[in-house]
């Protein structure tokens, strides 16, 4: 079983099937098709709003794409350590921006606070020209920890960023596992909690290649149409990205997969807390699981034919290692790896 | 039906077929897996000659990374002036080579000339600080005219450019259309006769989203894989493109696809200038075919149904329009074109 | 004589005086100085407004900042062909505008018309995602090929400019010799016509290295702090800019400097048009004079140790040559070149 | 007494005479200039080896250049979290870079070690395109702290960046200050010891605005001579910017301004901790001495006229202040410093 990621599996045979649909006949290029406009008014009912939406092919383009619409190229965005943006995407944020700063935060688990934020807004600088300007937040909701941020914890940072007129982008590759976790309403963790701009994930979730940019402030919205073709990610025929979207959003597909991935997640760690010895890193509360284990025992698992990637420093004698479970994860997998860890484990032992 | 363009119409039953198979197990992202695999070999062979290829989701990624590759901030890029990279990509190429400058060049039926190419070089003022610096020469093959480049013109251009250190860039946003006109091996056309980085296009014949940067100057590949990750265009689940180029070139699809739609094109061109007073732009060597329409004529054709972009100025008496077709443009839908359009001739007149 | 351009020459006495002046003492750094708001006092002053003035050390900053804070990345900014911001600033203006397109209209003597502005701006496809946007117009005044725009010239173009939204730059690294042409006020030929930001040149006409971006619409003034700062053109002493700038306006210098310069090129341009066979390129209306030369006559006047640059395309027969006279150019040296040209001339012919 | 910063001072007789000798007569310009030859050739000879030189008026646009030429827009530049590029340049690096990460390292009194540098680097993922790569290293010399890396220090670093294929940058705005420090020879401390890059500072030790980059590694300053034009701060009558740094470099004057604002810092050092109770931060090896005084010290030293900046956090009770000493700081004012705030502790206490 392949616990790397969840880009490491297939997709769901409803957004297949839409494809196949949509292939059929001609229709408008670059947007202009009702795929996307049957999208806009979906995701408009489903976060209860209105909003203007930009299909895109990745993540790494959702992402950049909305910090390049909220900052100067002299600005300041401030995000987690960790943050994939920060640390995963090769620079995307700043050659998008034409420069910006990208700005990690420390704090557990992955997320940031509203009071660390506001320390650092007040030490800021905000009018020296010296200094680049406070202009961003960016939340990774679910985390890159698998930890996810309540509304309460969100509507807090974005009080402290407000405050000093900064804008709230929220990297949402993983959304729909983080809302599962809420079980709360779309708009109350997004746009009703302060975010702007959201990048609203399909791919990690059962798409082939679908993300969204999903604008609530729509004077942000602005430019990104040029910013988007200008990049190249304005699909000519970008019905094939909206209709993968829409199957996705039809019959709430998004939030069994999610529901899905995360219960897996869940049972992964309830599984491997038992077993004497070991800890996770973080709580488990989207799709991704962390935990220690030492080389021996992972050196077994790889033989098993088990697949994960480690995460953070690694030692002689073992390191963390993420789980990652997917609308397609079975629970036979799941046990099955738990059940060689739990015998491995006291082999070692 | 839609003349338009062809990324107005769907994809081959064989492609979709293909993301069906590629949406089974689990594979290695980012383009790690066996599907990238099998592209690359099956390019190599195509072209006979080793070669790197960074599939993405749109021309426009393509040709401003392959741009990006070959020049400086400070270089210039020849190309002719109605080449999509300079009029039609939102200045694409300005961003991702962070400045450099689009010069146009003038030529019959959208095509630049050795000789015109020499006289500008000879002209650049290298190696004043003043001037941008000649970096890289780009062709469109077909041009956005539906004319064709041949080998010996390819080489000559190559020829002139060479002589000033310059490497090449063919824009295959069509090259299919340009290779079945031809009737000659794709390695001819390509870096036999100087390129050395191709825009091979899948989109607009018969993909949903999919384009290969295909490098045969493989020093120039170096940066690409960081410069494509930067820039968004790494896709996370990449089986799902090198699926559909696979499908593309297996048993000659693309090849096929191209064919057919030549044809169309050379059918509607016959058929149009049968016409009395109607007159093509430039040859139909490919797949899209220009001609001057009267207004009166232009209406009533829209008033039926037909669909078609107009091309360059217009004026109260009328103006050109493009056509363009597909592998799926039927014969019927072109005859019945040709019909209506030879019915309002003769009433106009 | 030095005649190769108004760059080659020293500086006035006045301002080298002001330097020894300014050093004395200490003050706050970065433009915190009074000489720095002395010298925004002086120009309200001369040009009978309110306004924000950064003072930066080259023309090519002045005005590649200027085109920064006026356009968007995907905007086009339109200018004459021979520009200096086209074709001498190495592609700074793409630099500094992260990738806009400058693009170059054709016109008489150097100059463009609101004419052709308003046709090329009429099919400029605004609100097109596909195209670059009309972003900004920027004229030179004086002109690359010494010539003038008067007030009424650039109402024009400020109305074709207007109409779309568009604001209007303009390049006087040589506006005082402009001035003197059109014998008006500051005011009449800048903000009263339509100019929003002047790039205001002090280095050609006396200074050592002071140029001054006058900024007539506030608004526009804003991000130029940060900008300026971010290219490393804030003088962190700029006290020694602003001084060399205030010498310059102070007992009208500026102005009695471009008037000896504009006079010695009115001899210049008197005296080569009173030899048979002579012929100026363009009205000598400010600095510059530009004449064709046989190859023999320019062989031989640069043996007489005369130093200028050719102009424009050579031939073996000759060519075009450029003519620069400055504050310092002393009348002498211009009969002295006139009669050696009148005594060549006569032996060729 | 003004010890806010070594820009607030004005410039020694000796380079303001330089400039009116260098206004005599005419010279071509764009640095191909006597004078900047004159530059290049002393350069050399001081640092023992060939070089190539760019004089520009600002640290920050030698930083920045100098950067732009050793890292791609996907590298990570290391340097102290407290360096001036990191902190002070609104963003200049990532700006001349298209977008480069500025990674900053720990370090105490200003200053990375190789031990911190090596673990970074190791755990840097070179090759894997998901994050930024390793792509040179920037060292302050004098540091933002006042301190100064030995040869050793400085070779021990570059060879834990070599090891990486990283170059290495110096930031010598206080370069000067450095060398008395160190009693070593020029070519110790920067190219024998690693430095591939130099930021030669002038403006803080003597000159109006004078900078230049240093290049050992030549084959680094192949594109800067268009990215210095690009950046508009190729200086068009470059005579005036050599003409100062030769005479900064005439008769030692540089090491004696150096040496003298060097003793005024150690004499203010030394007088500062002989008061009970005041301790510096960091050891006062150059022209910057750094003491934490009470909140009521630090506001009667303002009254009595005495001008400095705060440094780091600001606690009711007190904080750290920067005192930076000159080449035109006299002992009196030094003296009258120390002893005001002898007085004013005493009576705090």
């Amino acid at each position: 079983m392949n616990f790397c990621s969840d880009n490491v599996v297939g997709a769901n045979a409803e957004i297949l099937a839409a494809l196949i649909e949509a292939a059929k006949g001609d229709t408008a290029s670059y947007g202009n098709d009702p795929y996307t406009a049957r999208l806009e008014k979906k995701l408009s009912d489903i976060f209860e709003t209105k909003l203007a939406v930009f299909p895109v092919a990745t993540g790494t383009a959702a992402n950049a794409l909305s910090l390049a619409a909220m900052t100067p190229p002299w600005g300041a965005v401030y995000a987690h350590n960790e943050a994939h943006i920060l640390v995963d995407e090769c620079g995307a944020p700043e050659f998008y921006t034409a420069g910006a700063k990208m700005v990690g935060l420390p704090g557990e688990h992955g997320k940031i606070t509203a009071a660390t934020l506001a320390t650092t807004l007040t030490h800021s600088d905000k009018g020296n020209i010296h200094h680049n300007q406070p202009a961003a937040v960016s939340l990774s909701q679910a985390t890159e920890c698998g930890t996810v941020y309540t509304p309460a914890e969100i509507g807090a940072i974005d009080e402290a960023a407000r405050s000093h007129g900064l804008p709230l982008h929220m990297d949402g590759a993983r959304f729909a596992n983080a809302l599962i976790k809420l079980g709360c309403r779309p708009a109350e963790v997004t746009w009703k909690s302060g975010v702007d701009i959201l990048s609203f994930g399909g791919t990690k979730n059962g798409a082939l290649m679908a993300e969204a940019i999903v604008v609530f402030r729509l004077d942000l919205a602005e430019t990104l149409a040029y910013r988007r073709k200008r990049a190249g990610h304005l699909i000519s025929k970008q019905r094939f990205v909206s209709a993968q979207l829409c199957a996705y959003l039809d019959n709430d597909l998004w939030l069994s997969n999610a529901r899905h991935a995360n219960e897996q997640a869940a049972r992964l760690a309830k599984g491997l807390i038992a077993i004497p010895g070991l800890q996770l890193l973080y709580p488990a509360e989207a799709n991704e699981v962390f935990v220690h284990l030492p080389t021996a025992v992972r050196a077994k698992l790889e033989s098993a034919g088990f697949k994960f990637y480690s995460w953070g420093p690694q030692t002689v004698d073992g390191g963390a290692i993420r789980l990652v479970t997917s609308f397609c994860t079975d629970s036979k997998s799941v046990d099955s790896f738990i059940d060689t860890v739990r015998k491995l484990s006291s082999k070692v032992a």
